[in-house]
């Protein structure tokens, strides 16, 4: 075996003995370290203000005024494009953070801890669908809830897993598999495993009744919940196959909604970017193309780990979104996923394929060689600042990243 | 079109149009009209004492105990050997109980109503995997949990539920459809999604979080736990298509676990009885077939309305009891039914099968002149009294049910 193929199975290996387990949430000011005032994390690769799209600078405009940064929204934007915010890529924080990724210091996080490795991810919570936050949401409703979330949901989850012995998150989403979830747009099943699991707990260290029933509302009536747990194990997972000298595996990829970016384990982190695409797929009914952002957000974390557009066979309702619903045209979408992938993962098994495992550990040499792109299952925001959700479908990762990529492993391997 | 045909397409539409909604949880005694002291409502059509299996002899032994009847198992065996207690099927008092199918007086019974009829079907709580009454257990941990759903988990969700508007049934079966269950062997889905609609309505109501953590984990905790809704919701759908003039329907399926009944809509309540036969399929370590009583409980309801056995592509998972957890096999099942059924569900689909509907509405004609015996997802319980569960598997519907029954409408119409 030459030294990339034993650096790569030696990253796979780690990425199929990472044990994610959910152990906290907690305010990311308290356990994200380096994260102060008026810094701003985001989703994908780092971005200046000037280039940010629209319902990325609404949201830090949105985001600002929740953490008491800026009297109103007006005042937000002048503040971002004067330099009055620090903006950082969530990656470079243990965070990851779905859409425009927003994260600040009094926002609660959940905490996935790797038990195999010791190494902790962070994510904040799931707000829902439509206009929030993570989709370019900024108004007076998305801050409220973003308040809600603060003061009663984080803290109660937080109480409640600290008193457990944690939720172990690799059953979950093998058992999400076999019941129509792929971990990135469809989340049905593994939030109500996650509230199975949480339920007893929130109960117990409940103190208000009538907060409880809100909670448990919040989390059962958000098919999307499981979403942001999901993101925090894929980073948690992912994290310790960093660094492995010559491996081409590919261990983020991200998009900030200009660009998309990936890291190779070879090349640390390492940025390769390229522009980032339009997601084709399903609009809400007076949404079109027109007004669709480009793809963003670092939820593609899933995608690195063998989910989301990689476990589509699990999930025809999501292959639904571009019209291909059918279990088999779903399988197709796994089937090329294979094509650049060394492996599969055998506790995270697809039943429609007979229970073949998801296609794990994107090597970039074969992504190059065969011109597959990998495909991701996403949401698509409004282009513009304030207006949220307005539908979800299926984007390819830029080629030209993976071919940067492959010409910076090879510097490092000195062999350019 | 015949009048046969005729009667047959008003049965498929009223099982089509039924609007299942589980509204409340009352102790039997209050809602099963003339239900009283020392009568023992049973699972299948009717049986005497002497007659019974091993488990029903078992179940009913714990039942008297539970009510009070007998200070302890041994007088309750000479009692119910006595004729102290009268045995009813429990399908006479708009009920139904899986397995031994136990009813009495101090049992909390689900509602479900059927808001397109009005009319109301009932079915105890599911107690959970192992050692439990439905599979002929009796001791002291089966009672005191039985006495706990009596004292806390009854009032608590019969309170929640009787200050929502009560929770729909068919869209939470279609979504479940698309998670893996078939609603009878396999109900993880259906149960997490029941939960998240009635976790809130529980805290809302809740006086006391220690019980509440109770509740939500022992539904939590209940892979099964929809079984018994969907067992009432099936009889409120089916018992309005009973006594259409001429139909060739099944309008219900039973076992007591000596014989094997059906009914008939064309013949109203009549029994149609053939011995009943033995599952094939998994058992628990430890246990084999020379332990397992025969086929047993009032589920084949499911069954009836297009679900369980019928369903079974939906649920590769339940298929593998029997060797055959592919796709493909699984769906070799669901096809088989679509022989002896008169339509399809649109609003129950298989994602597997490219969203076909549930097979729908069991002509006897059919399956007498098919020779295909409807397939039944089903537990295995142990052949002796206090054993419990063994194992699940799959078993055959006997034809000569079907054979009688055919000669039964027969007879009615005029024609034998």
């Amino acid at each position: 075996m030459d030294r990339i193929e034993q650096a790569n199975q030696e990253a796979l290996r780690r990425m199929l003995t990472g044990d994610p387990v959910l152990i906290d949430v907690l305010p990311a000011g308290e356990v994200l370290s380096g994260l102060g005032e008026r810094m701003i994390l985001h989703a994908g690769p780092p971005i200046e203000w000037a280039r940010m799209c629209g319902p990325m600078q609404g949201a830090i405009a949105g985001i600002a005024v929740f953490e008491g940064w800026a009297s109103d929204l007006n005042e937000a934007l002048s503040l971002a494009a004067e330099g009055a915010f620090d903006f950082h890529p969530n990656h470079d924080f243990d965070a990851v953070g779905p859409m425009t990724g927003m994260t600040t210091l009094r926002q609660p996080v959940m905490i996935v801890e790797n038990r195999t490795t010791g190494n902790r991810s962070h994510c904040t919570i799931n707000e829902g669908l439509g206009k929030v936050m993570r989709f370019g949401g900024n108004d007076a409703e998305v801050l409220d809830r973003l308040r809600w979330l603060r003061d009663v949901l984080g803290p109660s989850i937080g109480a409640a897993l600290r008193q457990s012995e944690g939720i172990p998150l690799k059953a979950i989403v093998a058992r999400g598999l076999t019941m129509g979830d792929e971990m990135h747009q469809r989340n049905v099943a593994c939030s109500g495993l996650l509230l199975r699991a949480l339920g007893p707990e929130l109960a117990r260290t409940a103190a208000d009744t009538a907060a409880l029933a809100e909670s448990l509302a919040f989390i059962g009536g958000n098919d999307q919940f499981f979403l942001n747990v999901a993101m925090a194990m894929g980073k948690a997972i992912m994290d310790p196959v960093r660094d492995i000298e010559s491996s081409t595996i590919v261990t983020a990829m991200s998009r900030n909604g200009t660009e998309f970016g990936i890291r190779v384990s070879g090349t640390g982190d390492t940025w390769y970017t390229a522009p980032v695409e339009m997601p084709e797929g399903l609009y809400f009914p007076g949404f079109g193309p027109d007004d669709a952002n480009p793809d963003m957000g670092d939820s593609t974390i899933v995608e690195t780990i063998g989910l989301g557009g990689f476990a589509m066979a699990a999930a025809p309702a999501v292959a639904g979104f571009v019209g291909a619903g059918t279990a088999s045209e779903a399988a197709l979408f796994t089937q090329a996923m294979s094509q650049i992938t060394i492996g599969e993962n055998p506790e995270w098994t697809i039943p429609s394929l007979d229970y073949q495992g998801v296609p794990t550990g994107i090597d970039i040499r074969l992504v190059v060689e065969s011109n597959v792109a990998p495909t991701i299952n996403t949401g698509i925001a409004h282009k513009e600042p304030g207006r949220g959700q307005v539908g979800a479908g299926v984007v390819k990762a830029p080629l030209a990243c993976f071919e940067a990529a492959l010409v910076g492993v090879a510097e490092a391997l000195g062999v350019s």
